[in-house]
């Protein structure tokens, strides 16, 4: 199986499809080819979310800002997951994802050796397709290609890949969280990490910090923290917890991101209203 | 095979696969994944419209409004079609339409005993991919999968469905149609049940009602009939009958919700010009 | 192998897929279904780029403005892959970019001969759907299915095709270049082709009349000719040559039709800047 993921829309995705079938008869899986353009961290988040639902695949994932400058291609093994992606970082929490709770999975990253790809503006197509696809093909003819074993011993015996010494990394920035005097949190200072198609805002807090609150003040507007959107009326503002696990401020049948003026990056104030936040 | 029908738009339903391919290698069709946001009459609509072209699947529909309230999870037998999706009625027009001209198909609705899914707003995840992964495994898996006895008794062995007593239904309006004196029909009173990308207004008026005629007055306004976009300059309006059976209100090139300022919901009264209308 | 492209949307092409596994259980890849609404011109662009990466395949491509006039069906083979598609001129560029560089491949366009579809308005699923997942059926299911003759024996022995005599054609305009005394390019008016969905304008004007300049002057504005987005800083536009060969007027991180103001039709003067062009 090869996932492939890219802010491309359409039709460019069905090129790179058109090449990996020149190279393999694996299966292809979409993840999504809309993700914000140009942006790493809202695919790494993406990917983060979703990668660890699958079975051990390789993962084609290309949001490019710096197509055709001299950052690498890279090959990263989560476990039995193999990510192929540019070294902008977006590889790499998704890899850290993939081989949580897997003992033997470590996360290893390598760098591809790109001969002069076809065009400057196209990578998807030219460089990570077919290098997911002779991954994929490679894992598939393989006699030991089952387990992370089998397949960090075939990354290492592939001749277009050495080891990358200091492959980009991206790191979700961390909530500050304020605490009374017995330890329990009243107020947490996070960030908008992404907005997803429904408008609902994802924010960096950990669902923890809110769960068994029934109020709490977002930036200083008093807003129910409920399970489900049908908890409030249709329009009307609630604070929950994602299915990532994190906070997201939402609007029942409508969108958080105007309810709440929140874009990504921007920051949000979460304050306990007479409990713990 | 197993089709996926959603409001989530990506890359959610890229976790849907991921679950599904932890349990079965069957094939994954997606039907939309764009459907209008929490509407299940318009997701009973459009699966009524596709679903009736595939051969025997496992149809996997969530456009849930109610998820984390304690609605049923359902599953739905027609023919040696199954349907998984929340209970709120979306399943069962389209059921309806899969048993239609079988006579061996009847329809009948299981509620799954779900266990405490893993998140409260996520049950296209974390629970209808799971259960429709593990009927379609079962399905494949089982001696006489094939035909509506198989599936029947494949489903009334599932330890984690039972009979569902009164599942919630969705009928869609009947138009009032006006008739003179023979019989013929002069007017009707219709309603819009969906729009579509391209803007064509879809009513719930049977399309015999307005075949034969050449004009037709929409809601006062005198429109040609015709049986193609074609047949009326770009930019134009037409009524015509859809490939659903229904009337639309069109514009050649152009959107028909703009043009007749109609949306999902209204009333629409058409009345023949001089002829049967 | 199928692929599907159209004009349509969701969830129209599901239908056209159930269509298809009622006949074959070959693998179908989507194209695209959002190319640019009745634009054959678009479609054919599009697919001229986008089908040659594919192996061998059946491509059954619906942009159909003409849908139930009496515009006959097509069947296009071009070397070893097929084209199913509304005889509008659609698939003729596509059919020449396939056969191209194959020697033994001829282009060669037979009419379908087509019984009353059930619907007017939707013959993607009642006309292109089957024949294209009848010829698929044909060529898995023939004992010489392979390679270029394989598929024409296959074809002629089809009979609900008869040859096509004068099928409908797009020609792309061709760009007007002005030369100096030695022959060098100095100036060129080409036109806007296709606007893509990051906003990058596509004109008719070959790469290589602006490669190796660094600078040109697009309708009078002095640009950056570069071979990278991450060229000029985010919001600053650039002249590059697109992975299509095409010269494109974009922006980096921003859409170039807005920057430049060109629609698709529009003209394009590129002047060079003391350079050649």
């Amino acid at each position: 199986m090869i996932t492939l993921t890219s802010d491309f829309g359409s039709p460019y995705p069905a090129a790179m499809k058109g090449v990996i079938r020149r190279h393999t008869d694996a299966e292809m899986i979409d993840v999504a080819h809309d993700l914000p353009r140009g942006d790493p961290r809202a695919a790494a988040f993406w990917l983060r979310f979703v990668l660890p639902e699958f079975p051990p695949a390789v993962h084609c994932a290309v949001v490019d800002p710096g197509v055709g400058t001299d950052r690498d291609a890279l090959v990263v093994r989560a476990g039995a997951h193999v990510l192929v992606a540019p070294d902008n970082g977006l590889a790499m929490p998704p890899a850290r994802a993939l081989a949580e709770g897997d003992a033997a999975a470590e996360v290893e990253a390598f760098v591809v050796d790109v001969e002069e790809p076809a065009s400057q503006t196209f990578h998807g197509r030219d460089v990570f397709a077919p290098v997911a696809a002779r991954i994929r093909a490679r894992l598939d003819g393989g006699p030991a290609a089952a387990g992370p074993e089998g397949v960090a011993a075939a990354l290492d015996s592939t001749d277009e890949l050495s080891p990358a010494a200091d492959p980009v990394d991206i790191a979700f920035p961390e909530p500050t969280v304020e605490r009374d005097d017995d330890g329990d949190p009243v107020a947490v200072d996070g960030e908008v990490l992404v907005i997803d198609r429904f408008g609902n805002v994802v924010t960096n807090v950990p669902g923890e910090l809110v769960r068994g609150s029934d109020w709490i003040r977002v930036d200083g507007e008093l807003t129910p923290v409920a399970e489900t959107f049908g908890a409030v009326d249709p329009g009307d503002r609630l604070v929950t917890v994602g299915s990532h696990g994190y906070v997201e401020c939402d609007v029942n049948d409508g969108r958080g991101d105007g309810a709440f003026d929140l874009r990504p990056g921007d920051e949000v104030r979460l304050v306990g209203d007479n409990v713990s936040i």
